[in-house]
């Protein structure tokens, strides 16, 4: 085994705090990476808080790992020590189902594994990013370009496939016009890859003060979601909606926003299930669609597309120390975009 | 004018009953049909009884029409006196925005015109078919096959094109596991399409009493879905779910009977809204979506499809002094599978 270090979470009660653990060691298709950044989830919080179902603890979160390779099994082909190397929401799979057969390896159907908060293969619990280094199979680690500021590329791992895998998958991109609602770490991201695919973009928020940001990104429109005149001059009229608020809201709104045959695609996961009238589908052939990150292809293309557009998260980087007050500031939505940690600080 | 007669409400509050009136004459564009036969549709009740939205009374319903055309005008290129038409939920649109020139005409956002409870272009009522006879612009009548049972054609012209449009554009087929829930009038029409694309279809149902019915229809499996044994067997299993339920109903069930990247189809229209939890939705990229009728040219294909595989309606032909004892067994879901009533009783 290899001694690591990390934050962890004891229990849903205890805030997370320095923890002594230990790696599995590296096997032959394993690589070991130095954690350099992870980024900060808002699922992260949701998990060590058990707002979603009953954690594995002790729980060391974060699934928007980049590092550094030290050190690799004896049968790795795909990366060399000194590489770079992300990880995202998984680290292994059954490799044989039909959705791992398809490349959606998030979606395993027979023995997924997630980065954290989950048992691997061997019944042992798995542990994120907020620690200092990492051992996964290297097939489930992608290749990250040396030309990006890596802090700003490890969002990509999660914010950046959930929102680039259903714009992909929906085949989004010229003479579509798209609206992406809530600007936080998925939404300005879902704002980047609709610009970079070609899409007319719109950011649609329920408060004026966001206007400015979303312009600063490249929005081409912003609308006031409680502005009634502003909605009435969208009606009808957009081709997708990319809708990544977690929050309670108004699915019948957006779907009176959407053309006919228009997609409403949902990444944000809110406890409380939508409302949903059968009259706003039906009077319009509208779709509501769900996304849940992106399998290992895709999410290495998304990395490959970063890389060859030069698009990454924007970022504020954090000490691990202060990880309490981002997680304050995140849920108050307080963060352009994404809180980074600087693994250094560790 | 030309004197016609029908069966009409004339309030919500009142029955229907024998009702003269007037229909336009025949223009240089329209043809008449001597109405043969109307099927029952259960939004017919809806609409009298005003559940949906406030209603034009006199109200003569009926939207799934067949007959004879008796007489044409100057310029009529599509038919001539002696053909079959038929005519579904609709008489007229805009013919030039945006849904029109795309063949969907049912969705025609700037004046579309219904088959009855609707205003026509000058500005009257518009009558259904629950009458001797209508007069119809000739590109909203639709060509009629010689070789079917004309009675049982009639319910084609809705319930037909609203289960025949979604499996088309969802391309539904050969290699797909189908399963259709709710076995009435739509649902029937829906298994019947189904197999005929070389899709594997299940019928779904609350009740046991309606598996025989299904396997008389050529269904390949039914399933219980109040029996939680029969309901593990198939979870994860279909690519399809045609839902034709009105009544308010559990879509999470459904969802989770979807494999990944499945699609569950609306085409009911329940009061309520649907309960959608959003990790229903996101775990399994799963879709809903809402289709409503078809337009003209999937209309006429789905009638060629019809009579080239010698595919109609199973029904209960009624005259029409027993419409208000048909709406009751329509209510109660006791019919095999669609009322059509035979205007000669008129």
């Amino acid at each position: 085994m290899i001694q690591a270090k990390g934050y962890a979470a004891q229990s849903p009660q205890t805030d997370l705090a320095p923890w002594d653990f230990e790696r599995k060691d590296v096997g032959p298709h394993d690589v070991l990476i130095e954690i350099a950044f992870c980024g900060v989830c808002h699922s992260d919080l949701h998990q060590i808080k058990n707002d979603w179902f009953p954690g594995i603890f002790p729980m060391i979160p974060g699934h928007e790992i980049v590092g550094r390779i030290t050190q690799i099994g004896a049968h790795v082909k795909k990366f060399k020590t000194g590489d770079l190397g992300g990880v995202g929401v998984m680290v292994d799979s059954c490799r044989s189902c039909e959705n791992c057969n398809n490349g959606q390896e998030q979606m395993c159907l027979v023995s997924p594994v997630q980065t954290y908060n989950s048992l691997d293969h061997d019944g042992k619990p798995t542990y994120g990013g907020y620690s200092n280094l990492i051992v996964v199979n290297e097939d489930f680690v992608h290749h990250i370009s040396e030309k990006l500021n890596l802090a700003a590329v490890a969002p990509l791992l999660c914010a950046g496939i959930t929102t680039y895998s259903p714009l992909r998958n929906w085949k989004v991109g010229k003479g579509h016009k798209l609206a992406v609602v809530g600007l936080g770490g998925l939404g300005h991201m879902g704002v980047k890859f609709g610009l970079a695919f070609g899409a007319e973009v719109t950011v649609l928020s329920t408060s004026e003060s966001k206007r400015e940001a979303a312009k600063a990104i490249g929005a081409h429109h912003f609308v006031v979601t409680t502005n009634a005149e502003q909605v009435a001059a969208v009606k009808g009229t957009f081709d997708f909606i990319l809708d990544t608020v977690s929050a309670k809201h108004d699915l019948n709104l957006y779907l009176s926003l959407l053309k006919t045959n228009g997609v409403h695609i949902c990444v944000g996961a809110p406890a409380e299930p939508y409302e949903l009238p059968a009259f706003a589908l039906l009077a319009g052939n509208k779709v509501v669609a769900g996304s849940g990150a992106g399998g290992l292809p895709q999410t290495q293309e998304m990395l490959d597309f970063c890389a060859e557009h030069n698009i990454v998260s924007d970022i504020e980087l954090i000490d691990i120390k202060d990880i309490h007050t981002a997680f304050d500031r995140m849920v108050k939505g307080d963060v352009r975009y994404r809180f980074v940690i600087d693994m250094a600080t560790l």
